[in-house]
């Protein structure tokens, strides 16, 4: 089945699916986060069907997210490494991985994030940079970029609309 | 096709995954963050098919992470609330924002994050709560929780050995 593409609409979040939103793929960064960089290490690893990992695989070369290197010339073989561009998936990773232990760990947490100096568990939250407040509903919003087109001007302006009935701030509006 | 079930891993990104890991989904969660509640809301913003809609909202129902309320009697109509849970993935979808503006937005970004205070376009990067530092490859690594089962033990030893190999910071393992 041909899915729909997203890669079309102008919403960075629709974007960034086109590239990662399946299972597999987010496993694949995870566990190229873990190090691996091998076609068998990721097979192993995941338990996944050949083809499926070489399609998946080829998307995200293709999608600059990890690049090909041989590693033996007689069998040929290559590995995948993060690029840039992939490296900076990290905290999609990291903010799931933080609500994942938050609501689906009953039995307690089995892989966290630790501090690698203090090996002391780490709490993933997003901040502002630029003003160093911490991300919340109340205190950051969607709001239009440069590029916005009239449909995502309309669609952030009624986003905007329903949070004043929710008697959130919307000064900057 | 029945896909694998991921949520009988250990892993906290598989576990969250198993309950988001598809483009509609996720883009279901954006649009209630937008604000959207009613099913022929969602149905307009996303194009979607209804029977697809009605799976997916069903399946974000019973995961937890959306609410069903009543709002009409007569004939019978409900909204979909996002629940804490359902709340709690806003770090999810902003660090995804952040991704797909830096490297698919070749125009221009189109939807910001803004400072609802003061208009200010926000910059959203992972820190953690507990140091205040900012999360980086370098400083941050993964480790084991208390109910990590030997598979994962060995996994995190693995990550951390190659880790080592590129000279990145362990102390903590």
């Amino acid at each position: 089945m041909q899915r729909t593409r997203f890669d079309t609409l102008p919403c960075p979040i629709a974007r960034g699916l086109e590239r990662v939103g399946d299972w597999w793929t987010m496993l694949i960064l995870r566990d190229a986060f873990y190090g691996l960089t091998r076609f068998d290490e990721f097979e192993k690893s995941l338990k996944i069907a050949p083809n499926m990992l070489t399609r998946r695989l080829h998307s995200l070369v293709e999608d600059g997210l990890m690049e090909r290197h041989p590693y033996s010339e007689k069998p040929p073989r290559f590995e995948y490494r993060l690029t840039q561009r992939g490296r900076d998936f990290r905290p999609v990773l990291l903010a799931m991985l933080a609500w994942g232990n938050r609501h689906f760990a009953p039995e307690g947490a089995s892989v966290v994030l630790v501090d690698s100096e203090t090996g002391k568990v780490a709490e993933p939250i997003l901040v502002d940079a630029r003003s160093g407040k911490t991300i919340t509903e109340a205190t950051h919003m969607v709001g239009t970029g440069p590029a916005a087109s009239t449909g995502v001007r309309r669609r952030v302006a009624a986003a905007v609309e329903r949070r004043q009935a929710r008697k959130l701030p919307t000064r900057g509006a």
